[in-house]
């Protein structure tokens, strides 16, 4: 259990900074808002080169205020991304990453270790009203929950809206002719199931609805947001205003029900005078589920997505807003779902945890125009391994494997690695290892240095058990 | 010869038009800009996806103006794409495609045909200003040079700057160490030769220098401005102040520096009080020319570049741009070069030719607001043979073949064709013919029509003869 622990330490940190800001009145601290999609693809916004999906709402944000374009979630898959945004830790140090299990499912026994420290529990402690609103899946049983590891509330589903399945047959075939009832994926509130199936027509409105009560409600004091939409994430349902109105179909109809959302909140934090004290970060937790076709989304010109190490895989469409205070345009460099937590705890003058190997940089220099980013180097992990590793505008790739393909596939080691330029060649398509033996050299440096101070955590995702289930 | 015919036609055409408008004096004409790019791809500006390439202009003018996502030229490759933006009529119509050849080459006998009426034309029997600035490509012996084509001036090369090598080896080694004296391509203005080989290192900042000076001498007086850059073509050139800037490589350098030279224009524009009476239209002539690697551009999410018939051959960037005139916003609705000619005419109020059939439309319903694009359908040829053709959201490939492979590959004939839902999956990688065979049969009938009307032209491309040689 978390709750006794943190209410003890969020005393200490509270008392602390409250004794060492006495001097002049400060501004009210920033609000932080992260608006997480599951399984958007990077080319899926009209913004990042989509072409029939509007998302005139995202496309403003970006227009407003800064386009990354070398943004990273820290797993191609679902349950490692979110542990890594929410502890600013790479998965592989809590367990998180399973060499024998993708994420975590409806029996897993586990989940989140009670010994990290989220994001939300290190606001909490200066002060910050939190909500989980959407998707969590980092452990559905009661002490892994929302509510027990620094959020204030949650409203959302325990694991991915594709689980649970009530109907024999594959999932590629349930998602084409989707009913809510063949999955009977519970909503929560708080640790209370409220309903069951989740009703998913509505559940994206649902969402954004809560969020915009939680701005209004904590308008008064900074506040904390995750709010982690399930969708686009098969099976995909939109609501009566959203279905059938895209051109992309029922993908762009989800999207598009999202971006509305997105342009909700924008307009309650404008309409509440608060939004030049609040930043909005939009981004998602992995690439598009390629398999799912039409129902999944698209890389743009990145290579491959979901589940691979490959640029489609981990490059989010990433958006930051915060109006008045950011530089607005395109950002080039590179930044990560893991680097949120020093970002966040920057701006709101929390701690960082400093008895932990962390992973995570201030993004502020780049956001605030003071200096470059101090994300140099990204490592890609799959299933626990280190497949590929990017310094700078280079990515080699260790290790390659086929995702999604049905059949166990086997991994191709490569060495010397392939070798990609991702400024001249963002799609991964040449390789020019031959070329920079140089730039090898400095990125195997820095995988030996790498390697020799990981510490893998135990297993959290292989840990099943039919009493676990919910 | 032209001249002399173009002389009387449009005193009789000036007028008429000045009987038909004596009642209320009339606003200033529009100036009307084409901005037209070789072999750029779809996915190369930063508001079309790209993650490396900077276009801070060509965004603001999206931002500001019409972001066309459904945006086709008229052919895979250059000399047929250029005539027919220039005609408002297919290629094919006027034997500016051909089996034989896909471009015009510096011993090509022939060019365009006299007979055709060129945009140009049209407008500066209207009294429009008229200038042409950048490649041709319609022919390169003096009859067929755009100051025979009704232009009032030229100042470009005459054919591809990757034509008229010096140097033996294959184009694709060579313009990875690319010199210019590799090339030797003609500068001219108007009919003679000022240059040799033209200085492409220079060549782009001349042509944006050049388009201003036309503009500011003309700010009086309604003109027409045809801009067609004679890169990102290989070999890639950029000028000092852009080589080695841009984090896509030299390719980057180069769209940044077209990029930079629209800024230049825009402000022109504006600085001159004159944008508000300016229609700005940017786009290009085909996709990528994928076979170059990091020397070609990138199609994005779209299937294929140059030379295919696929989407990534023919579908452009474009952005049309006209301060306080347009709705702006993206524009989902199909439109293409070969509507230029409609637009423009209707616009300018000149006369698009009634004796002879067009392909044509005017798009000015979406630009302003007032209805729904008339282009519902597109022809896409091949060496003139009709490989596909694109009804609504529907695209049916009745032939596909590789391109630019380098070996002679067999065409193969699709019964039924291959069917995509552009709008649901734009990258053409669902074959849906069997779900739609309604939509087949309505394809298929708009075919028949289409072709029962359909005159081929004498070939123009495959004349050649060394006499001709420039």
């Amino acid at each position: 259990m978390r709750h006794p622990r943190f209410t003890l330490s969020s005393f200490l940190i509270l008392t602390l900074s409250l004794l060492s800001c006495q001097a002049p009145p400060e501004a009210p601290r920033p609000n932080l808002i992260v608006i997480f999609c599951d399984d958007l693809g990077y080319g899926d916004l009209a913004s990042f080169g989509h072409p029939t999906i509007r998302t005139p709402n995202l496309d403003r944000m970006a227009q407003e205020g800064q386009k990354w374009t070398h943004f990273y979630s820290a797993a191609s898959v679902c349950t490692p991304s979110r542990a890594a945004l929410l502890t600013g830790r790479l998965p592989v140090r809590n367990g998180m990453m399973s060499p024998k299990s993708r994420v975590l499912f409806p029996d897993s026994a586990s989940g989140i270790p009670e010994n990290e420290v989220t994001l939300a529990e290190a606001l909490r402690a200066e002060g910050y009203a939190t909500a989980c609103v959407g998707k969590w899946h980092l452990g559905h049983l009661p002490q892994y929950l929302p509510t027990n590891n620094g959020f204030d509330s949650y409203f959302g589903i325990p694991y991915s809206n594709d689980m649970d399945q009530t109907r024999k047959g594959s999932t590629r075939e349930l998602v084409k002719t989707a009913r809510i009832e063949y999955w009977n994926v519970p909503l929560l509130r708080d640790q209370e199931v409220v309903e069951r199936p989740a009703d998913q027509r509505t559940i994206t409105k649902r969402y954004s609805e809560e969020a915009v009560r939680f701005i209004r409600e904590n308008r008064e004091r900074p506040f904390f947001l995750y709010l982690a939409h399930s969708l686009p994430h098969v099976p995909l349902f939109a609501s009566e205003e959203f279905l059938g109105t895209s051109k992309r179909g029922l993908y762009g109809d989800v999207v598009e029900e999202i971006d509305h959302g997105v342009g909700q909140i924008m307009q309650a934090l404008t309409d509440l005078g608060i939004a030049e004290r609040s930043l909005v970060v939009f981004t998602s937790d992995n690439g598009p589920w390629l398999p799912y076709k039409e129902h999944g989304g698209s890389a743009g010109l990145l290579r491959e997505g979901k589940g691979a190490t490959w640029e489609g895989g981990m490059r989010e469409p990433t958006i930051f807003w915060w109006p008045g205070k950011l530089d607005s345009g395109v950002v080039m460099e590179m930044g990560a779902t893991l680097d949120l937590f020093s970002t966040f705890c920057e701006i709101a003058g929390a701690k960082v945890p400093a008895d932990r190997i962390m992973d995570s940089y201030d993004l502020g220099p780049v956001l605030f125009g003071t200096g470059e980013s101090p994300r140099k180097s990204m490592f890609f992990y799959r299933e626990s391994k280190l497949y590929a590793v990017r310094l700078d505008e280079f990515k080699a790739h260790f290790i390659t494997k086929p995702v999604y393909t049905g059949r166990t596939e086997a991994e191709t080691h490569h060495d010397p690695p392939l070798l990609y330029h991702l400024g001249r060649d963002p799609g991964e398509q040449y390789d020019v290892a031959h070329l920079h033996p140089d730039v090898i050299q400095s990125i195997e440096k820095l995988v030996a240095v790498h390697q020799s101070e990981m510490v893998f955590g135990e297993d959290r995702l292989a840990q099943q058990s039919p009493d676990a289930r919910r």
